[in-house]
């Protein structure tokens, strides 16, 4: 049996240390990421607590850091998440998931289990270094460019390439490939992360199982109209993109919401030219987030409101035109996995529920070549990136409890 | 007979002259402002052309210009606009007001008819110098305190008050409430000036005569919601109140059709915070602009739109805030004077309008003091406040001639 109670207060520990000094660049956030000294401290604190366990610590090429308690070659389980921060972040977002983790493994030596296990913890999956996103990630699964690296990803202190800082931290970027074979040996992965939003607090569960990650589209549109006097200009002689884009932000929402199938739809910018109180806008840009774990809904949306803000803006006489920044397919997890965490929630009596992760995770770069599932634990109002985040040590604990659990009826 | 070619002929000498290198600090606009040696130039190019009419060229204690055919006592006909422009203005704006007022002053001398006039070229409409439009006039009108002129109002180039610059440029700022007496014998005023919108051009009239200038409101409505991440939290989840502000855009829309008699409403500003593509928006504010001849339908769009954004807040779960910066009621023309216009209008066999001026004027703070009309002349595209600003020397010509019968007539 598990001693939830102590796998709290090691959780807490942890996560309470490595929110101190020596692990953050910053007094009142905690700030880390790759190639900094309180980076290295980092790993250096779950490299001893691993190596205490028996686990065999390593680096891979660029510094994404993985231990096991087996011998290369045979089979082990994939656990982890990542430690580096966004730059003005909490103590939980991937931190949490690391040392979860890392309690899955203590609780393994401690009941005697002994299930072979592998622990990861990704290289800048924040993109707080050098501005790129699950970058740990993307290298291993050769999403990356050697270009890229060498040359176009640059420190965001101060604009010198990635390379470069890999080789002055002392790692082997030119070996960049054999990131990949960190995954060799996974029977599958499990990530444990803060959910970053609030459907478990508000539904009242404590633990959430990943069966997809959204895929999403990112893109913005951009509305012609004509500038004219504000006081001047009748109505009718008008052409004001800004009424377009109202128009525009009203319909994603109700595609969003007729595509159902947890399909989300957000404009989190916008900005009018010239931006005058006295100006009708001459043009106005908007941006579009549409995410979802079906990709038919998603892809849908995003396909639906660039005809209608086409045929909304040529009806008032304007132009609209929308251009795609980025865009990911949805990720489904592995259904095995998911149905033995389903299990071992179960078991432990506490309120769950299965859902899709709206946001990325490194996970979504392991699930090409491995079996993968995701655990969510409720993170205070949602809030995440911020130094206001919170979350319970003691769902991470039932969170350790269920993982390994699965693990066990997975071997 | 009014020779209307030779009268275009002059207007368009004196706007390409006045738009040469000694009458603009810019070499791409129109850039003339308050105590700048461009401005004095500008000041003396109409001071020259005025005493070779025979008329008294003065300056009030700040620096509005105003010139008479008849001693002080006796009546005159006020015409004239402005010649300071925008930092990054036309030839037209403002500028061709006082151009026709001289050309009408030029044919009431060539024609015998010897109207009693006085010529005024107010200091400050675009607020380039010290930022405050209208600010000679308002001067005029005592619409400003000692204060203000002391401390407040400071100029963009250095910081250093309007008092200091108009002291350094040889007037007498302590002596700014005398300015008054420059309306002292007007029997009535009449301003030309270029439309600014295009109703003119697309309707077709060459002139348009102006009963009423707009009044307005400007404010800002701030919604405020949640910020939340746009991947991970589903729709029924979110308060977004960019959502709420898309509503008020099409509304506030809707509103000023609805309230009609010329009445405009125009969101031209708009920003949402933190203003990234991946986040719900945290708040929404924009601006708006309401105008209109009629007081109550467009004070009361305005009245509507607030409760509107409230209301549509709360529904979503949110609030919204109203907060006006400025507001300035409606100005009426003297019906007298605009009769007259149309009048004169009719009689030279060209197409006019009457309509409401959405724009503020000078006029509006004479209006107070004075009998009072404008004349507008279309210019292209409504395009002004602008190097691409443009309109005709034969409309002007044609709007001096319309003028000076009406003042004609009036006698």
């Amino acid at each position: 049996m598990v001693d939830r109670e102590r796998s709290a207060e090691r959780i807490e520990r942890d996560i309470e240390t490595l929110a101190g000094p020596t692990y953050t660049r910053s007094n009142e956030a905690i700030r880390r990421y790759a190639y900094t000294p309180e980076y290295r401290a980092t790993l250096d604190y779950f490299t001893a607590a691993l190596r205490e366990l028996g686990f065999e610590v390593s680096e891979d090429p660029v510094g994404t850091l993985f231990a096991r308690n087996r011998p290369p070659g045979e089979k082990v389980f994939g656990i982890g998440s990542h430690c580096d921060s966004n730059r003005n972040g909490g103590k939980y977002d991937g931190t949490m998931g690391v040392v979860t983790a890392l309690e899955v493994c203590r609780l393994n030596a401690e009941l005697g289990y002994d299930l072979p296990l592998q622990l990861v913890s990704f290289l800048e999956e924040e993109g707080s270094g050098f501005g790129q996103m699950l970058l740990g990630s993307r290298i291993m699964l050769q999403r990356v460019t050697e270009e890229e690296l060498r040359d176009t990803f640059r420190a965001i202190d101060d604009g010198r390439p990635f390379w470069e800082h890999a080789a002055d931290a002392g790692y082997q970027p030119e070996r960049w490939q054999e990131s990949i074979h960190v995954l060799d040996d996974l029977s599958g992965w499990i990530e444990m992360h803060i959910e970053q939003a609030r459907v478990l607090q508000d539904t009242g569960n404590r633990i959430g199982i990943v069966n997809a990650i959204a895929g999403y589209v990112h893109a913005d549109i951009t509305v012609t109209g004509r500038a004219d006097h504000a006081g001047a200009t009748p109505m009718d002689f008008r052409l004001d993109p800004g009424v377009v884009a109202a128009e525009c932000i009203l319909e994603l929402e109700r595609l969003a919401r007729a595509a159902g199938k947890g399909t989300v739809g957000t404009v989190g910018e916008i900005e009018f030219h010239p931006s005058l109180i006295n100006v009708v806008p001459a043009s106005a840009r908007f941006s579009l987030d549409v995410r979802g774990t079906d990709e038919d809904s998603f892809r849908g949306v995003a396909a639906e409101i660039a005809t209608f803000a086409e045929q909304a803006a040529a009806k008032r006489g304007m132009t609209a035109e929308f251009k795609q920044r980025q865009t990911l397919p949805a990720t489904p997890m592995d259904e095995g996995i998911v149905g033995a965490l389903e299990t071992a929630a179960r078991e432990t009596g506490e309120p769950f529920m299965v859902m899709p992760s709206g946001a990325a995770h490194d996970t979504m770069c392991v699930a090409d070549r491995v079996p993968t599932a995701m655990v969510f634990v409720p993170c205070k109002d949602g809030i995440s990136h911020s130094p206001l985040e919170d979350a319970s040590p003691a769902d991470a604990a039932l969170a350790a409890e269920i993982i390994l659990n699965a693990i066990r009826s997975l071997q």
